[in-house]
């Protein structure tokens, strides 16, 4: 054949038609087992993936987020008024937000030399030579000076450290709780932006300028108003209030946007849950406290306050996922819903030649066996005449 | 048929190749349609999937990346000057850093009792008995000591509070705004590890030391400068700077990695967006500030600064999105596009069977009707001649 | 044909079974091709797909995490010690905490005038011509007020500025390295929830209370002890702490948790890496510092101590991965995996038609060319006639 020839059969070729023949079984049984299982595979890819799923979308769920939050509330403590500027710490609101519910305050500490505390490993002593000189215990609170000393005001004595004095322990002062703060309220703002679709959305509605600060979210009556006060979300994460404001702990604060925007994008609106972080079954790890100081100088020497501050601290977590109706992942989906109805063709077919074809009616009529009428003599390179008009019968071996 | 047989059977069968049988339809019109239909659906997949989507390529969406800030610039406000120290905040240089531009400070607050603002609910008395002693307006600055007392210098009256006096309202003092920190500088430093392709990127050259803080960041000329004037960064945003120094506000930094590492790593460079984050639309509840105060102590007594920051806070965020040629996406992503293929086969059936195939010319050849000639009586279990007889012309039924 | 009728045929042949003609090849080399690719690729499959990506669970890689860290140690730095309030920042505890390692502190600077660095540009002078009144330099430290002055207690001039005096430059006090701070722990406590599979675990165990801030983290021996020390963490990051503490850097903490919940949730323990941050092959912009002040007032005259702080700023990463059974990506990937064995199909296809079939008695069984025996003569809209007798043996023309 020549190259021109060929060409032009190739041509000629490409623009035929070819479609698999089919052979139709007209057994009920069969057909009946063969839409059954077609249905249900049809109907479990239909509500799984395209309702359940929403596999006909493209979706995006790493959303630009942005938190700014704010504490509010004043209460009394003692003799002293606390303010936000007093308990919320850091000030900058950002996401992570935490309120100080208890002080464990150390006043007017120098750079100095006192007792050690007697709990430390080795810091008991009954003269000079019990304590090392220049040694710094990893769990003390300094390094030792050598010489021992009266604990304070006690009759015992301990090692004398170099150390910001006197050491918390002795000198601590236990505020009582701010259990007022219950009533606190945390305004957080959150913007959302979903940059595959161009939407940008956010948590409070844009015409009500004071009343956002004074209202309090509902998710019914109120879900834009995104001011929460701390006893509702300690009472959400199932916590109790007092225990909170004894040990102090890490609450999430989760907002859920998901977003359907085939419907109208004003339809999407977060939602709210909360759930305490530091885990709660271990009693002696949960809770959460931190120290911080307030420096002063008195006649050039320094002193701090030193605050341990048990607290709430909020994290405020943002979760987002939007879908929108796509081809692409529609057509995949289709796919692959198609491609998996195969299976049944599979099933059924190994029903058929199994269990059904007793006479091999069918699988002689599906399977053409090459070997049985050779039309032109056979060349060399192909052994199927050898073995092949032997074994007339195995045509009906395995399909796939 | 004995077991020995069967197994030998089955060893033969299975070395046997099966393919189906196909018809060659030799019509131009719908050998056309087949193809036209065939070379649409593997344009398509082409373009969107190989090369739109780069379906080719295995993907890492999360690298890990740190941030480290560093704001830069001097000012005069009025006579006091304003540098790093001053107006940034927090000071760590994380991926969150606020620039103080306008300053609302209250002098010398101390813990006190002092007149309560007019606008708080019932805080306008003229005797005693209006104010109820222990109140704590949750709006108000303190609790209510029970007195009516003049509002500081004013002729009118409002309850006393415990407090830290003076109230806010009252003893406020307005700063200007800060107008010359538009050219005050934030040098972002940010450094991106892909764990997946094991490959680390940063967005600044090694070779050049101390000229990196004085550039000023340009897309063509300069890319491995990261330094952005407030100014650039507000008018990228679409924000005007003056604007941004009275409500404040929050502006995302936004920092794409987009890489393709079948290139050369080294062309993977970062682009810059800025987009402000807080709403702009709706006025009332937009703009970034916040309160902190500075402390001090004079003969024993606590004072603080209460300082009201309205400034622009930064939140930079990082996108990273590399691939690289890998296989099994690959052949995942062709498999699927040679499957969707399978579309047009079903779309070219029906066209043939209902519109082109008239006399059932196809039809015929396509389907063999198991029940026209069966070769062999048929044995009980098959429901098959009962109705197949009657109905040998409904085997052109319906194609999947 | 009537409606009815129609109607019925359809019910009919709905309910037949189709499957497609098969032709049996019983070529042993072809045989042996094909099940050898069909076995590489489904064992590529089983292998890739099912036991490397266990593409048969359902995964969730985004875990709501919280993290929190506490510093321990105290260590005598010349004089004065530092403990935990002194050299960690911010305090609260957050995923980034940092280590100041080395300071270098400007004492009691007050907004006044003084004389600007020599090193700035045109800061240099000779007489009060040299200096424009009210100029602002941004690499400088204040604002000149047009005088020259002598340069603190120097011989030479240069302008004079209204700024923070005295400057950073000439004041500053350069305190030695903290090396102690090698011993310095950070506990980083850990909790992680996969809402998808309701799954809480924490880097803890619950039962051990007072230990827990005592122990030493080890893969093997003590794999639920958080508690790294600075040394530790340098020495994983493959750095050196003297080299730390002279420059500053930024590690990153990765905690990664790999669970697989078709076993036991308990087994789940997440592994910890380190990896500093910022590039370290750039000396000159890598390192990590950061400026803060502590205010003070001395009769009503506001000072500032400066502190430039170099230090290890620790960021924690925190990367989850979970996986368990479900059913419908197991489907999935086994349709995807039949599918892709259809890839053999083609390839022995095209062998069998190019090279093995020489003799076309292949092509002439598995292509049933219609137009070789038209039964009835074809209507007009069939171009198929018209050359389908003139090429009859171009049947075999293209497989997909």
């Amino acid at each position: 054949m020549g190259c021109l020839e060929f060409l032009k059969d190739f041509f000629l070729g490409f623009w035929d038609y070819e479609t698999p023949k089919m052979m139709v079984v007209k057994d009920r049984k069969l057909g009946v087992i063969y839409r059954a299982v077609q249905f249900m595979v049809i109907t479990y890819f239909i509500w799984h993936v395209f309702i359940s799923q929403k596999a006909y979308q493209e979706t995006e769920t790493r959303p630009e987020s942005s938190v700014y939050t704010e504490m509010r509330g004043v209460a009394l403590l003692e003799d002293s008024i606390q303010d936000t500027t007093e308990y919320a710490r850091p000030s900058e609101g950002g996401d992570v937000i935490s309120t100080i519910l208890r002080k464990e305050v150390t006043h007017d500490q120098t750079q100095g030399t006192c007792a050690e505390h007697y709990s430390v490993a080795n810091a008991n002593c009954t003269q000079d030579s019990d304590c090392t000189k220049g040694e710094i215990d990893f769990d003390g609170h300094g390094q030792r000076t050598g010489r021992c000393v009266p604990y304070y005001n006690d009759t015992f004595k301990t090692c004398e450290i170099k150390s910001w004095c006197p050491i918390e322990e002795h000198a601590v002062v236990r505020e009582p709780a701010l259990e007022q703060a219950i009533n606190f309220t945390v305004f957080i703002k959150n913007n959302i932006h979903f940059p595959k679709f161009k939407v940008l959305r956010g948590n409070i509605k844009s015409n009500k300028p004071k009343k956002l600060l004074r209202c309090h979210y509902h998710p019914k009556t109120n879900p834009y108003c995104p001011v929460f006060s701390l006893g509702f979300i300690a009472a959400q994460a199932r916590e109790k209030f007092s225990e909170l404001c004894r040990t102090g702990g890490i609450i999430g604060v989760f907002i859920n946007w998901k977003c359907d925007f085939d419907m109208d994008p004003s339809k999407c609106i977060p939602t709210y849950s909360f759930r305490r972080l530091d885990m709660r079954k271990n009693q002696p790890s949960s809770g959460y406290y931190y120290r911080f100081a307030k420096y002063y100088r008195k006649d050039g020497v320094e002193y701090r306050t030193l605050i341990k501050a048990y607290g709430i601290r909020l994290d405020v977590i943002v979760h987002g996922h939007a879908g929108r109706f796509s081809l692409i992942p529609t057509i995949i989906s289709t796919v692959t819903a198609m491609t998996s109805v195969g299976i049944c063709s599979i099933i059924c077919d190994w029903i058929m030649l199994t269990f059904i074809d007793k006479n091999e009616v069918f699988s002689g009529k599906k399977f053409d066996d090459i070997s049985k009428e050779p039309s032109q003599p056979i060349t060399e390179d192909l052994t199927l005449t050898s073995y092949g008009s032997t074994h007339s019968d195995l045509s009906d071996g395995v399909p796939l």
